[in-house]
C-alpha cells in the first residue's frame, strides 16, 4: 500500500471516535501584517494539544490486538509521545517514550501525567535507543512519521479542509520528517488539485529544501531551533516521495521570524501555538511565500504545547 | 423603543457588513477541570478584538449623517474606545476617547493607532470628562453601554450563538454596566427560554448581586480589580431592568479564580483571552454556578486585548 485518498478515508473511519475535528478559523485581524486572507487550522486545540493524535490513533488502532496488549514505544520530541500515552492509555495498554533531555518541560510533564514511562537521552540517541528498548521489551513500535498509517491520519485534516475551506488558494504546513506534509497534501491534491501546498522548514536544518533539490533524501547537520518540534535531520524515506509528489515547494525559515509568527498569532489572533507551529506564518514574514491579499491561504497550526515561561521568548 | 429581539434583529442588519461573526468553539481540554461540557464564543477574536464593536457600530449607525460628521466621544476603559475609534475612521469621522490613566498600554496605544485623539483622566471622572468635552465640540457621545441601541447591537451575540450552538443549557457573561448581559439575555430569553444566562462581576465590585438583591440600582465603592474591563460601580439605568427580566442571576468572582481561569483558557484552551473575559470561567472555578458533567456550557469571552507583560500575572 501507499499512502492515497482511500487509506486517508480509511484513516478517518478508524480514528474519528477518537479525535477532535478542530475548527477552521478566519483570522481577520492578521491579513495586514501577512499580506493575504488568513485561515488557521487549529490543531492546536486537538486532544493532547497536537495533530500528532491522530496518526498515533492510525497506527494504534491498526495493531493486531494481541501487538497492542504487549505495549508500545515511541521516540518523541514531545507531542507524538504525548499523543502515543493518550491513545495507549485510552486502548488500555502501557506507553514508554524516549524523549531528547531539552524537550520542553512542559511536554515531558504532560506524558508522565498520562501514565506513560519517559526515558530521557540525546537527541541524536533517541531513534536508536527506543528500538533497543522496543525489542528488550518485545513492545510495538509507533514511528512519529515514517509509516504509511501514521501519514494516512494526519491526512485527515486535509478531509477536514476540504470540507471546511474548499476554496483554498494556498496551504501552508511545517516540516520536519514529513509525515504531515506527505498525508495532507495526498488529500489535499486528491480533492482540489488547485491548491498549492507549500512546507516551511527551520532554516537551521533545510533536510527537505536540499534533499528536493537533490532529488534523493539527504541527512543534513544537527543543529537547535526554536521550532523544538521540528529537528529531524534526514526526511522519512516513505515520506520524502510523497512531498516530491504532492508538495509544491518547501521553504527554509529562520527562528526570528518564526517568532515573530508566533507573537502575531498570540496577540492578534489570540492564539496560543508553539513555536514549531508558527512557521507557516514566519515564511510569510520573511517573504518566502507568494501571498498576495486577494488569496485565501490557510496556515495548519500543528500544536499549542507552550509553557509560560516559553512566552519569556516574545518579549 | 425597548431592547427586543425585533431592535436586536434591526441592529444585525445594520452592523453585519462590519463585525464578524465569531467562532463559536468545543474545547473538551477544558472539560474535566471545569466540569461541564465547554464552548466559548471568541469576541477575543472580534474585530478591534472584543465584542464592543457591535453595540459602538450600532450606535454610530443610528446617528443622523449631520451629527455623525462632527465627531463622536467616548469614555472608555480600552476596548468601547477602540471599537469606537474603529468605527469612527471607517465611517470617516474623528473620535476623542477619555480613558482612566490606569487602563493597560495595550489598550491605550491601539487607540492612538486608530488616529482617535486620547484623553486620560482619573477612572471616576472619566463619564464626567467626557461630557464636559462633548459639548464643548458639539460633538455626538457614543456611551459605552446605558444606551438601548449599544445594547441590542451586543444582543447579536446571542443571535449567533442561537445558530451556531442551539441546544446550551448555559451561558455565562461578564458583567461590568450590564449592557452586554442585557442584550444578549434579552436575545437568547427570546430564542431559547430554556438556556440559564447568569452574569459574572468581580467580588470587589459586587453592582449587580447588590442591586438585584435590593430591586433597584446600587453604587458601589470604587474598587481596584484585575478585570480591568469591569470597572463600573453602579448598573446603567437602561441595563438594569434588562438584566433582571432576562438573566437568571449574577455571581461575584474573586479575582485569583479569574486569573485561574485566564490560564486555563490560555494553556489548555489555547485561547489567548484578557483577565475580564475569564471572570466566567473563573466563577466556575470558585465553585458559584450549577455546571454539571452533561450541560453544555458557553463562556462569552468578550475580548482579547493584552500585552505580553501582562501574561506575568499568571506565573
Amino acid at each position: 500500500m501507499s499512502v492515497t485518498l482511500d487509506t486517508i478515508l480509511a484513516a478517518q473511519e478508524r480514528i474519528s471516535p477518537y479525535v477532535l475535528r478542530t475548527p477552521c478559523l478566519r483570522l481577520p485581524g492578521l491579513d495586514a501584517r501577512l499580506g493575504c486572507q488568513v485561515y488557521v487550522k487549529a490543531e492546536c486545540m486537538q486532544i493532547t494539544g497536537a495533530f500528532k493524535l491522530r496518526g498515533a490513533m492510525s497506527r494504534l488502532l491498526s495493531l493486531p490486538p494481541e501487538r497492542l496488549s504487549s505495549g508500545v514505544v515511541a521516540a518523541s520530541s514531545g507531542n507524538h509521545g504525548r499523543a502515543v500515552a493518550y491513545g495507549a492509555k485510552l486502548l488500555g495498554t502501557s506507553a514508554l517514550i524516549v524523549m531528547p533531555r531539552t524537550a520542553p518541560a512542559v511536554k515531558i510533564e504532560g506524558i508522565r501525567a498520562l501514565g506513560a514511562e519517559v526515558v530521557l537521552c540525546d537527541a541524536s540517541q533517541r531513534f536508536r535507543t527506543a528500538e533497543r528498548l522496543c525489542r528488550e521489551r518485545n513492545a510495538a513500535m509507533i514511528p512519529p512519521f515514517n509509516d504509511e498509517e501514521v501519514m494516512a491520519g494526519q491526512g485527515t485534516i486535509g478531509l477536514e479542509l476540504a470540507q471546511q475551506c474548499p476554496d483554498l488558494d494556498m496551504l501552508v504546513v511545517p516540516v520536519s520528517g514529513g509525515g504531515l506534509l506527505g498525508g495532507v497534501s495526498a488529500a489535499v491534491k486528491a480533492l482540489f488539485p488547485r491548491t498549492l501546498v507549500y512546507g516551511a522548514e527551520p532554516a537551521a536544518l533545510p533536510r527537505y529544501s536540499r534533499s528536493l533539490a537533490s532529488g534523493r533524501p539527504v541527512t543534513v547537520e544537527r543543529r537547535d531551533t526554536a521550532a523544538d518540534a521540528l529537528l529531524s535531520d534526514t526526511p522519512g524515506e516513505l515520506c520524502f516521495p510523497l512531498v516530491r509528489e504532492y508538495a509544491d515547494g518547501v521553504v527554509p525559515v529562520d527562528d526570528d521570524f518564526t517568532l515573530q509568527g508566533m507573537k502575531l498569532l498570540l496577540l492578534e489572533g489570540k492564539l496560543l501555538a508553539e513555536p514549531s507551529s508558527c512557521i507557516g506564518t514566519g515564511a510569510v514574514l520573511q517573504g518566502r511565500l507568494p501571498v498576495a491579499p486577494d488569496r485565501k491561504v490557510c496556515f495548519l497550526i500543528s500544536g499549542g504545547n507552550v509553557g509560560l515561561g516559553q512566552l519569556d521568548l516574545l518579549k
